[in-house]
């Protein structure tokens, strides 16, 4: 049994997340999912607009997902060590450098791989763009600006 | 083999669909979802966000789905013809009335019995207020307000 790692904020789900898993899964035989827990991605990212427990239950009702688990608050490695995947999936848009992350697992007793995944082929709605399109449509403070 | 249909725009995935959908495909044995069209969603509620075939993806992403289509553009019934569900789930807060769908159904040959089910009970974030707390963290207009 081959256990897929993947880890993310996801914090609106939009179809390149989906693709991010379908493939991560497809490495192996059961995906699970480490869902950014809220202060770490304040730290890392921004604020998320969906709270992490919220964020972990809709990411494991996506098909590719066996299991979405909240990860930890202080060190990211503790959940590799726990889980003790075979391999960790990174997006391709996620800055860790694989041989650094392969290192650090090795070093902690875990011999992961770390395979770097391609990025979704018609990512025409990522997070970002969909927060820019909702606030462009925010109603107007002040009455004289409509 | 029984198939239930669900109908909805699902614009920003959130709790209350999963629940909503994994609720819908307990009453049968295939799920099927209408994924309201663009054109649609704007004469019946606003503009969608996201456009209709990601929401489309999105929806069939989801574990409970079997399969998720696009609905008509013209006439809600079109799609009822064609996919001869033996359930029609309806989300609590959707408008149609049970009866009248049930009658206009079996009008055009097609026996459904239409279910009404209940609300997501810990429904913490709707859609609305997803897009409000989205639109709240909005970036000031002008620099004098930052």
């Amino acid at each position: 049994m081959v256990r897929v790692m993947a880890t993310g904020v996801f914090d609106l789900l939009h179809p390149g997340h989906v693709y991010f898993l379908t493939e991560a899964k497809k490495l192996g035989d059961e995906l699970v999912v480490v869902v950014a827990r809220d202060q770490t991605a304040r730290r890392l990212k921004r604020e998320p607009f969906v709270p992490e427990h919220l964020r972990r239950e809709m990411v494991e009702a996506l098909k590719p997902v066996d299991r979405a688990i909240l990860g930890s608050t202080t060190d990211i490695y503790e959940t590799v060590v726990r889980e003790r995947p075979d391999i960790i999936a990174l997006g391709y848009n996620q800055l860790w450098n694989e041989r650094e992350v392969e290192g650090e697992c090795a070093r902690r007793g875990v011999p992961a791989k770390v395979v770097r995944l391609g990025a979704y082929p018609h990512n025409d709605i990522a997070t970002r763009k969909l927060v820019e399109r909702i606030q462009q449509r925010a109603p107007s403070p002040s009455p004289e600006a409509r």
